[in-house]
C-alpha cells in the first residue's frame, strides 16, 4: 500500500472529545471517526488491526471445536419475553419496532437466540457437545458512552456459547476456552491476567474475566508475584489476620472529642489504626440497618457484604436513618450494646474476631470505648470476608504479599449451567432415554476493545506502537526525498521486495518534508520503520529504526530481508 | 470436519413456509434457520459458503484499489434527513430511538454515511481517486419478506463507494468496479449477464444489474445471441419496425360483435394481429388519460411509458373514467377522432406509425374501424418507443433475433455523479483552487443474496449442486459401514490426506445407514462424494462420485490425490 493511497487521514491536533489515549490516538493517527455517541466508523488501519485479531480468535475457536455461524442482530422480544431479560435490560437495550409494529431488539448478547436455535435441532446426547460462535456488531445503549472504543455502543465481539449433556462436559469446554483465551491475547503481542471474577448480571457462576494489563484499567486487579492467583479486588478472597493473644482488659468509655475519623481517634488516643474497629452502618433493601465492622485500616468490600447478606441492595445509611433506629450518631457508631434484630444487626470481618482490647465508637457523640474485645463485649449476626484486599495483604492461596494493578477486561468466560436451557426448554435425551436441559456456557471477546486495550498499554508520547500480530501493516519505508529519482528507486525495490517476503509494508511515497513522514510513521505506530536517504545510497546499508525501542540497525544491502525477518521475530 | 460433530441439522421434510427451491434446500441441508419474517440464522456451513464469497469479492476489490472499513449499522437521523432521504426511504426502512430520544435507522445503504465521512477529511484532488467498501449488514423493512434469502429483511452485502475528480475519473472507477464485479461472479462458478438497468430510486444514472440466470428469477432479461447487447426488458430500446409499403385503402367503420380483445378481432375480421392497434387507457398522476397504441402483437412497456410521459405514475383507467371522458367503452378504444387535450392525449409507439390499412377499435361498442393508417387518420401527441421486448425482436444494436431469460440480481453499480456530494458538501479544492463537489459511483454486491441465487442455478431434485469455489467443503468421504474398522481406517487416511492437500472434506462417521448419508451427502451438495465400501477395500480403487452429473469415477490408491484434484479444477 502507498501511502499517497491509504485512507488514513492524521490529525495534527488531538481532538478536544478524546479522554483516553486509546481514543486520542486512534482518532489522530487516522484509524477511527465518530458517526454518533459511542458509534464508530472503523477506517481501513482500524479494520486491518481488528480483522488481524478476528482471525486469532477465529483459529483458536476453531482449534477447541468451535463452529462459526452468524446469528441476526435484530432479535425479536418474545424469546427476550420467554427469559425474562426483556424488562431486566432496562435502557440499555436498543429496541425497534417493525413495520407491523412487531417488538425487536439489537442484540447485545445473544444466548436467548442461540438457546431457541439449538431447541430446534438438537433432541439426542448424540448431537452434544456444541460449541458454537461468531463474531459480529454488538449493541448497547450506554447512558454514557465514552473513552472511545472502550464503552461504545456499537461494538464489535466474539461470542461462542458451549452446549454439554452434564457439568463435566461444561467443565471440559470452560477449560478449553480458558485456555484458548490464553492462547488468543498472547498471540496478540499483549500482557493481560486472566482473573476470578463476580459473574454479575448475566447469570450462572464460575466465571473468569481476562484483562489486558494497563495502568488506564478500570479494573482493579490483585495478584500474587509468588503462586498463580488473580483475582479482581471485588471479588479476592482474604483469609483472617490472627492476632497475638492479649490479656483481655476491662472494657473502659472515655471520651474522644472531635475524634469521627479512625485517623482522628488513633491519633488522639495514640493506637493504631490496626488496634481499632471501623463500623460502617448500611441499609439493606430489606430496611434492616447493618452495622458492618472491619479493622481501622481495612476498608468494607462492599460487594462481599451484598453477597454475604443475599441482598438486592445496600446503601450506606444516612444519618436521620441512623439516628431513628439505633439514637446513634456517625463517627461514633460501634457494636457494643446494640442486639441483632430485625431493624439492625452487627456483621463482623473475620479479622475484627481476632482483634484484642480494640477501639471502637461508643454509640455516643464524642465518646469511645477502649478495652472493646470482640465475644465478650458484641455479638455478631454474622460473621464473614467482607473486606476489600489491599497491596501487600497476604496471598489467599500462598500467603505471600499480594500485587495490585489495573486491568482492561478484554473477555469473559462464564459458566451458565442450566439457567437459558431450563427457561427456553432446549432439552436433550441422554444416554437413559431421560430428558434433561442443556448444560451452558459462554464465552466473548471484545474484539474492538481489544484493539482499544492494545494502544492502552502500547504508546508513548509519539504515538501508537503496535505489537507486531495485530500492527495494520509491519513496517513503512520512508524516501527522505521522494523527488530524488534515486531514493526513491531503492525505496520502491525494498517497499516490493518487503511485500514479496510477507512484510506487510507501507511505502511512504507522499510529497512531504520527510519530519511529516517520521511523524505519521510514528503516530500510527509501524513496528519497523525503513528509512531511504542519501547515505543509504552511498554506503549500501539500510537503516531498520524498531518503533518500541527507537534503536537503529543498519542492515547490508544483500541480505536485508533475513535480517529484518530475524529482528521481527524477536519484537 | 467430521459429519458427527458438524452443526449441519438436515430436514427430511420440506418445510412449509419455503416457497422457493434456495430456501427450501438451505431449511432441508441445515444451512439456515428463520428467527423472525426475513431475518435468518446462518448455520456453519452456510457461514463458510458466504466468507468464501466475500473472500472472492474482497480480493476483487483490493485489486481495484479499494480499501475496506467498517461504518456503522445504526445511522443518526441527521444526515439522512440532509439528503431528504428520511422521508423517502418511508416504511423500508428500520427507525428507532436511542434512550435520549435521538432518532437513528438501521443502514439500508451508506451513502450518507460515506460521504459525510469523506467530506471531513478530503479536501485536495490529491486524496482523491478513493475507493472505499465495507461488508456487512444491511437492513430494509419489507412489507413481506420472502423467499428466503433472496428478500430479507436483514441481508449481507459488500457495498463501494467511489469518489473521484472528474466524471472521466468516475468512468474509470465504474468500468474498474464493472470488470471486478465480471471476475466476481465468474469465480463463484456462476452463469450471469451484465444488464443495462434502469437505475430506480437510489439516484444517478448509468446503471449495470448483474444477473444470476435462473428460471425462478424475479427479472425478465432480453439477450443478444450475437453481440454483447443484454438489458432488463423493461429498459430494452427497441427501434421501430418498418413494414411494407402499401397503398392506402379509405377508412371504413365496420360492425364487430364481441370482438372486445385483439385475439378476437384478428379472428372475425381474419386479419393477423400485427395488422391491429392494440389500445390502452392509462391515467396519469396529472389526471390525464393516455391512449398508449402499440401494435396488437406487442405489449405496452409502462415503465418507458411512464418515463416518457415524465410523470411520477400511471395506472390502468378504469371504464368509468374512460366513459366520463371519452364517451368510450373499454375492448372498442381507438386513436380515430380523438383530439389531444389536457384531458386526453394520444402517445403511439414508433412502430405503430409505420403501419398501412391497420385495425383500431371505434369507440363505439362493438364496431371496429378498418384501414386506418396513422398520420391520415390520427395525430399522437407523442411518438415514442413504449413497447416491451419480446423474444425475437431485432436486437437494438445488430438486429440479429433476441432471446428472453430470467434472472436473479446480485449485484449493481451505479454512477450517483454529484447527487450525494452535492446534497452533504463533499467538496474537494481541484489543481486550479477551486471548490468542486466529489463525483461519486456505488456498487454493491449481495453476498448472501449471491449464496441463494447459486441454489437457484445449481440443484437437482436431490438437493444443492455447489460450484466448487464457493462450496462449503469440496468433498465428502462416506465410509458405507462406519462399523467396519477397515472401512472407517481407511475412510480416514483418505479424510486426512484430501485435507492434507487443500482439498476441504467433511468424513461422515456417522453411525447411519449408507442410504442417509448418501442422501445427506446429495442434499447438501459437497461437489465430489468419496465412497469407501468393501469394494474399495479389497480392489483398491478409490471411487469418486461427481455431484453435477452422477458421473463416478475409480482412481488407484497411489495417485488418487492428483487424480481428484485433476478432476475438480474441471467442474
Amino acid at each position: 500500500m502507498r501511502a499517497s493511497q491509504l485512507y488514513a487521514p492524521t490529525l495534527r491536533e488531538t481532538p478536544a472529545e478524546a479522554e483516553v489515549i486509546s481514543h486520542q490516538l486512534m482518532l489522530r493517527a487516522g484509524f477511527i471517526r465518530k458517526a454518533a455517541g459511542g458509534i464508530y466508523s472503523y477506517l481501513p488501519l482500524a479494520w486491518r488491526v481488528l480483522r488481524k485479531i478476528e482471525n486469532i480468535v477465529r483459529e483458536e475457536m476453531d482449534a477447541k471445536g468451535g463452529q462459526e455461524l452468524f446469528m441476526p442482530v435484530i432479535q425479536p422480544a418474545e424469546m427476550w419475553m420467554e427469559t425474562g431479560r426483556w424488562s431486566v435490560y432496562g435502557d440499555e437495550m436498543f429496541r425497534l419496532k417493525d413495520r407491523h409494529n412487531r417488538d425487536f431488539c439489537l442484540g447485545p448478547t445473544h444466548e436467548e437466540m442461540i438457546t431457541t436455535l439449538v431447541r430446534g435441532d438438537v433432541r439426542s446426547y448424540r448431537q452434544l457437545p456444541l460449541r458454537l460462535y461468531q463474531i459480529q456488531n454488538k449493541y448497547r445503549d450506554e447512558i454514557r458512552p465514552r473513552f472511545g472504543l472502550m464503552r461504545g455502543r456499537e461494538f464489535i465481539m466474539k461470542d461462542l456459547y458451549s452446549f454439554d449433556k452434564d457439568e463435566a462436559g461444561l467443565d471440559e469446554s470452560y477449560d478449553k476456552m480458558y485456555d484458548a483465551y490464553t492462547k488468543i491475547f498472547s498471540r496478540c503481542g499483549l500482557t493481560f491476567r486472566a482473573v476470578e471474577a463476580d459473574s454479575g448480571a448475566i447469570g450462572g457462576s464460575g466465571s473468569h474475566e481476562f484483562m489486558v494489563i494497563a495502568d488506564s484499567g478500570e479494573a482493579a486487579i490483585v495478584y500474587c508475584p509468588s503462586c498463580e492467583y488473580t483475582a479482581n479486588v471485588e471479588k479476592a478472597e482474604l483469609h483472617p489476620i490472627i492476632h497475638a493473644d492479649e490479656e483481655l482488659l476491662p472494657l473502659t468509655i472515655t471520651d474522644t472529642p472531635g475524634t469521627k475519623t479512625i485517623a482522628a481517634v488513633s491519633k488522639y488516643l495514640g493506637v493504631a489504626p490496626a488496634r481499632t474497629i471501623k463500623t460502617l452502618a448500611y441499609i439493606t433493601d430489606g430496611e434492616q440497618l447493618i452495622f458492618a465492622l472491619v479493622r481501622g485500616d481495612h476498608e468494607v468490600n462492599e460487594i462481599k457484604l451484598l453477597n454475604k447478606l443475599k441482598c438486592l441492595r445496600i446503601d450506606l445509611a444516612t444519618e436521620d436513618v441512623i439516628t431513628r433506629i439505633t439514637g446513634s450518631t456517625v463517627g461514633y457508631l460501634g457494636p457494643v450494646g446494640v442486639q441483632n434484630s430485625e431493624k439492625v444487626a452487627i456483621v463482623a470481618d473475620h479479622s475484627v474476631m481476632n482483634m484484642y482490647n480494640a477501639v471502637c465508637g461508643a454509640n455516643q457523640p464524642e465518646r469511645h470505648y477502649i478495652n472493646v474485645n470482640p465475644k465478650r463485649d458484641f455479638s455478631p449476626f454474622l460473621v464473614a470476608d467482607i473486606r476489600l484486599i489491599r497491596e501487600n495483604d497476604p496471598c489467599p492461596r500462598c500467603g505471600i504479599k499480594v500485587k495490585t494493578t489495573r486491568g482492561i477486561e478484554v473477555g469473559q468466560v462464564f459458566k451458565l449451567y442450566t439457567k437459558y436451557s431450563k427457561a427456553l426448554q432446549a432439552t436433550f435425551i441422554d444416554e437413559n432415554g431421560i430428558e434433561k436441559p442443556m448444560v451452558m456456557g459462554c464465552y466473548g471477546v471484545g474484539v474492538s476493545r481489544t484493539m482499544a486495550a492494545a494502544i492502552e498499554q502500547n504508546y508513548d508520547e509519539n504515538g501508537i506502537i503496535w505489537p507486531v500480530p495485530i500492527a495494520p501493516y509491519q513496517a513503512v519505508v520512508v524516501p527522505v526525498n521522494a523527488k530524488d529519482e534515486a531514493q526513491m528507486s531503492l525505496a520502491e525495490k525494498i517497499y516490493s521486495e518487503l511485500n514479496g517476503n510477507s512484510i506487510e509494508t507501507v511505502l511512504d511515497d507522499r510529497n512531504e518534508r520527510p519530519g511529516v513522514k517520521f511523524k505519521d510513521a510514528d503516530l500510527i505506530g509501524y513496528p519497523l520503520r525503513i528509512t531511504v536517504g542519501p547515505k543509504a545510497l552511498s554506503e549500501g546499508l539500510i537503516e531498520v529504526k524498531i518503533r518500541r525501542t527507537g534503536e537503529t540497525s543498519f542492515f547490508k544491502a544483500e541480505d536485508y530481508i533475513g535480517s529484518i525477518t530475524q529482528l521481527m521475530s524477536g519484537l
